[in-house]
């Protein structure tokens, strides 16, 4: 079993940061996430995760919303931790091949390899209005680049061999430049020389990691990504994404093992149910409706004034084919609110905590035994925690959920691998100048 | 007096990592990295340095070429440091401003302002292949972009005001809408809306470096820059220089002492004349003219075959204005060859130790002599240290060239301020939101 810790300030709970012991300035502090990243490495996570978007995501007024890059940020809490992996959020839509590839293997050499890459495509036409845009480029088109994007980063992580560097002093030679080649990449979207101008990193490739659910991002997903994270608010939800996405895999021509499905879940811990309970109704509280029904519109793409708190969604919503932005978050919103048969309000509250992913408040040892029953029931590999409190919910979790599932010999004791993707028992890349 | 240290691995000179005493793999050391800017900074340094371009820039076998992207290793340098100053070189041609604004934003935030930006164009066709493009845009190209993107990129530092966060728990507000606001930059080059979705940061702007020294560049420099990096061989052309840009600035409208003046000298220390004149000639004679003879070829925009490594450089090669590269550097090669009748052979070994920066062989009293002498005559407010062998250069001249200059009451002996700016003794840019 798996473990993701990801990142989010005072909690992934909107709310989180209104509490009495939150440091509402903990999205700006190294120290704040040091001392997750170090919680998070000493109960023997995977690796931790940082979301990106580069916009504003809210209004500033609803929580901390300003947000460290995640490439610098995790370079430095690379120095900070020893083997935990370090998984990036950053755009092939609003990014540079040749630059992104840069950082990631910089990323992995820095860290002895333990870096990742979320790859996301940016929903949201303010995102592309920071990049010259008028609008955010279709979906299809945002994977279409998404896809030779990957081709040509796996090309350039590839554009050194293995043995390149030699570093023969008496020689004078440092690398043999026949190990060292151009890629001459030549598509509709890029044009791209190469080499990278970096010897091949530790693990050769960051882990790459995604987390569309869309039909889209499910085929990209099945080619390219090595981990998946994702929402799922049902056992039966899960199991069904989670054999969905094994079987295209293996129809991509892949080892259905080196897809990685890890769900979220938004743990609310307290020593008894009541605690739980208590503590996620304190943060229900605490949300201020006038964000969460301005945002709630925007997904939705209608006009906040046809919602009313106190009553369920309208009938007449667009499909998912208008949706443009993040279709598979449109559809589980809609979906949920309709089944449950959830007033605007109440479905605010829901999203304010997870925001659409897994919530489960309770005790210690009724966490650790939903986690199994997931596990154990095809849902999934590992798990993507989202505490709704942070630093809080993390070490309550490090200190009595884990416990329980090492007991269990669930999950490990202590790293085997000093990589991430030996973590995740994900082979590395092999050598391309090998294969010829 | 201020210094900058020029992070390269084992050092400036081309031929210092096949010493017997030089790692060969410090280029992606981690651990080298911060050694040195550990020495530096127990020296009181203002600041450490990191150069760049987007591309593989030299025969791989030359020299260690592999280059950890810039933000991304002074985030982890920021955590193992507490005061020096973190300066990355980045390119304005081959960045997006939104990514790169906040990508220094977040290295201000997390090193509590510390961050530096060594603002560049990038010449070579090479790198712009890397990007799309068949060749490099036009020199003037180049520098339009790069005036367009700071005023892009210096709206984006200033769309928070300083006082935009309250985070006040009670009233459910974090950061108050008002005082938060988007750019709306419309230009030839960039359309952004913003507004960053980052607090403004410790130190508002990162210090702004700059290091053409072509007409554009100084121009440029006389608007943007607060600190200039530069390559000068002599005194008097540094106080040319230093006159130079001084004037400029201040025909900007801008206070000349906001303009921090840092010719590049490559130290090369010996505890006697003879161990220092005997450590630079054993790395001249570690050259290997292959490479040397290629890039010199390149920079000259000529065939290698017409250059003989025992005669003068030809006579027929193009003038300034056919260079669309580093403008600056062809000149000054060229006139530097032919004011000292160089051979090409010649020619390659002074390049090859200080690549046209003034290299001193000298005793460390030589080499104080020699920095005070630049100092009180007009030709510099600082230097960037080069030394040709690292780490040993400088552990030489922080612990043999700094005292003498701290006896001297040139060179501080305790930083006084937190910040690179304060220890430049710039101004922190005032909050716009302020001048309304």
């Amino acid at each position: 079993m798996h473990f993701n810790l990801f990142l989010h300030d005072t909690g992934h709970h909107e709310a989180s940061w209104r509490l009495p012991g939150s440091d509402p300035y903990a999205n700006l502090s190294l120290e704040a996430h040091q001392h997750l990243a170090r919680v998070a490495e000493d109960a023997k996570f995977d690796s931790v995760f940082l979301a990106d978007s580069p916009v504003l995501w809210s209004d500033p007024g609803r929580r901390p919303s300003g947000k460290l890059e995640p490439t610098v940020l995790l370079a430095a809490l690379a120095v900070t931790t020893r083997r935990i992996g370090l998984i990036a959020t950053a755009s092939t839509s609003y990014n540079e091949p040749y630059n992104l590839a840069r950082r990631f293997a910089s990323l992995d050499h820095l860290s002895g390899g333990r870096a990742g890459w979320n790859i996301v495509t940016t929903a949201g036409d303010a995102a592309a209005r920071n990049f010259g845009l008028d609008d955010q480029p279709l979906h299809r088109s945002r994977y279409e680049r998404a896809d030779e994007f990957l081709q040509v980063a796996t090309k350039l992580w590839d554009s050194w061999a293995d043995d390149a560097v030699v570093a023969d002093k008496a020689a004078g030679v440092h690398a043999r430049h026949d190990r060292v080649r151009g890629i001459e990449h030549r598509g509709p979207w890029f044009r791209v020389d190469g080499p990278l101008n970096l010897p091949r990193s530790p693990q050769a490739h960051p882990l790459l990691v995604q987390a569309g659910s869309s039909e889209d991002g499910k085929e990209f997903a099945a080619r390219w990504a090595e981990a998946v994270f994702t929402a799922q608010p049902t056992l039966a939800e899960s199991q069904a994404f989670y054999a969905d996405i094994k079987r295209r895999a293996v129809a991509a021509g892949r080892d259905p093992d080196h897809v990685v499905v890890l769900p979220g879940i938004v743990p609310v811990i307290g020593d008894t149910e009541r605690e739980a309970r208590e503590l996620d109704a304190e943060l229900d509280r605490l949300i201020a409706p006038r964000y969460a029904l301005a945002q709630l519109a925007q997904t939705l793409r209608v006009d906040p004034a046809v919602l009313d708190l106190d009553a369920p969604l309208p009938a007449d919503l667009p499909g998912e084919d208008e949706i443009e932005g993040a279709k598979s978050r449109y559809t589980l919103i809609v979906d949920w609110a309709r089944r449950d048969n959830l007033t605007v309000r109440q479905l605010i509250g829901k999203l304010g905590g997870g925001r659409g992913h897994r919530t489960f408040a309770g005790t210690p040892l009724q966490i650790a035994d939903t986690i199994q029953h997931y596990f154990d029931n095809g849902a999934a590999d590992g798990f993507n925690i989202m505490p709704a409190v942070l630093p809080s919910g993390i070490e309550a979790f490090a200190a009595k959920v884990v416990p329980l599932l090492q007991e269990r010999g669930l999950f490990r004791t202590e790293y085997d691998g000093t990589t991430l993707r030996e973590h995740y028992g994900l082979p590395r890349p092999a050598d391309r100048f090998a294969l010829v």
